[in-house]
C-alpha cells in the first residue's frame, strides 16, 4: 500500500495512525499542499484523485480516497488490532465521535474555505481557525463529558481518538483554549502512549519542515 | 426506533432512507430547524444531542447522532437488504462518495455556517450556496465520470445515493446547474425508483411546509 499525504494534513494523519495501529507496511509518498501552489491540484495527483485532496491511499492499483472511508476499509480488511469496540451501540458512538470531527468542525478549518472567506471578505485567518475549532470542540466535549474513561469509548483507541488527536494538535496550532476539553485532553493523554499515535505525529513524517 | 429530524434536512433524510430500504419501523419525531430560534438548540433536544445537530436516532433509549453514524450501525445491525456492496473496494468507493457529499460539501452549505457568514461578512446566501455546492459537486462528478451505471457503484443504490440524493434536491435549491453531472443525474434516476427514497422526500414528511 502507498499513502499519498502531507505531514500536517489531519486526515492523513488519521490514515497514518491506522496503518502503524495495525502494524501494516505502507510507503509514504508526501503531496505537498502549499507549494507551487499545491501539488494535491497538479496533474499527477488529480489522477490518483480527481477531487484534489489527501489523503489517497493506493490499494493494489486502486485508489482509495476520503479518510473515514479509508479507515473503514482497513478495519474490515484488517480487523486485528481493532479501533472500533465490539458493541454496536459503542461503535456508533466511536463513528459519531469521529465524525463530529471529520464533518462539522475539520470541515470549516479546511486550507481552501480559509483562503476563499480571507479573499473574498477579507476574513482574518487566525480569528476564523480559532473560532470554528472553539465552537464545535467545545460542543464535543459537552457531549462526551461524563464518561469512565480515558478512552472516549470502550477499552481503548478507536476511530474517535484517530480523528481526535490530529483536531487537538490543530486547535493548539490556532491558539484555542483547550483546557475547556478535559474528557477530551484525558483520552489524548491515553492515546498517545501507544506507539502508532507516536509514529504517525507530523513532526515525524519524512515531509515534516 | 424513533427519528428526531427535520423533513429539509439534508442528514435526516439520508437517515430516512436507510430506515425505509431496510423496511424498519420508526417513529418520526420533527424537530423544527427554524422556529422559535431552531428547536434544535433546545432543552429537549440538547438533552438528546449536546452538539445541538439532527438527526438522532433513539435506539432502546440510546440517542445515536452523526448520519454516517447512524448508517453505519443500521448497515451492520440490519445487512440486508444491503446498501453497501460486497466487494471490499467498491464498499471503499461507495463511503468515498457519501463522504465527499458529507464532509466536503454539506458542511458548507450548513444552515449556522451561511447564517454566520451574512452576520459577519455579509455574505449573500444564495450565491454562497450556489458556489460552494456547484464546485464540490463539479470534483465529485468528475471523480465519477466514466463509470458503467446506473449505480455510482455496484448494482443497486449504495450510501453513495443515499447522500448523493438529497445533496441534488439543495443544488437544484439554491439554483446550481446540475446539467454538468450527468453521472450523478443518471445515478439518481435510477435510485428514485425505488419505494425507500421515494417515501423518505421531504415532501412526504409530516413536518414538511
Amino acid at each position: 500500500m502507498t499513502l499519498y499525504g502531507y505531514w500536517r494534513s489531519s486526515s492523513s494523519w488519521r490514515v497514518r495512525i491506522a496503518l502503524h495501529f495495525k502494524g501494516l507496511e505502507f510507503d509514504n509518498v508526501p503531496v505537498h499542499l502549499v507549494r507551487d501552489g499545491g501539488e494535491q491540484l497538479q496533474a499527477a495527483h488529480l489522477q490518483r484523485n480527481p477531487m484534489g485532496q489527501v489523503p489517497v491511499l493506493e490499494v493494489d492499483g486502486v485508489y482509495l480516497g476520503q479518510s473515514m472511508a479509508i479507515l473503514e476499509y482497513l478495519e474490515e480488511q484488517h480487523p486485528q488490532p481493532a479501533l472500533l469496540p465490539e458493541m454496536p451501540l459503542q461503535r456508533a458512538q466511536a463513528r459519531r465521535i469521529a465524525e463530529v470531527i471529520n464533518s462539522s468542525v475539520q470541515p470549516l478549518q479546511n486550507l481552501s474555505l480559509v483562503k476563499r472567506l480571507h479573499a473574498e471578505f477579507g476574513a482574518d485567518k487566525v480569528d476564523w481557525m480559532r473560532s470554528v475549532i472553539q465552537d464545535g470542540m467545545d460542543r464535543l466535549e459537552s457531549s462526551v463529558a461524563g464518561g469512565v474513561g480515558p478512552f472516549l469509548v470502550g477499552d481503548g483507541p478507536s476511530f474517535a481518538e484517530v480523528c481526535l488527536i490530529p483536531q487537538l494538535f490543530n486547535a493548539r496550532r490556532w491558539g484555542c483554549n483547550v483546557s475547556a476539553w478535559p474528557t477530551l485532553l484525558r483520552a489524548e493523554m491515553a492515546a498517545q502512549e501507544h506507539p502508532a499515535f507516536l509514529a504517525a505525529h507530523p513532526d515525524r513524517q519524512p515531509d515534516a519542515q
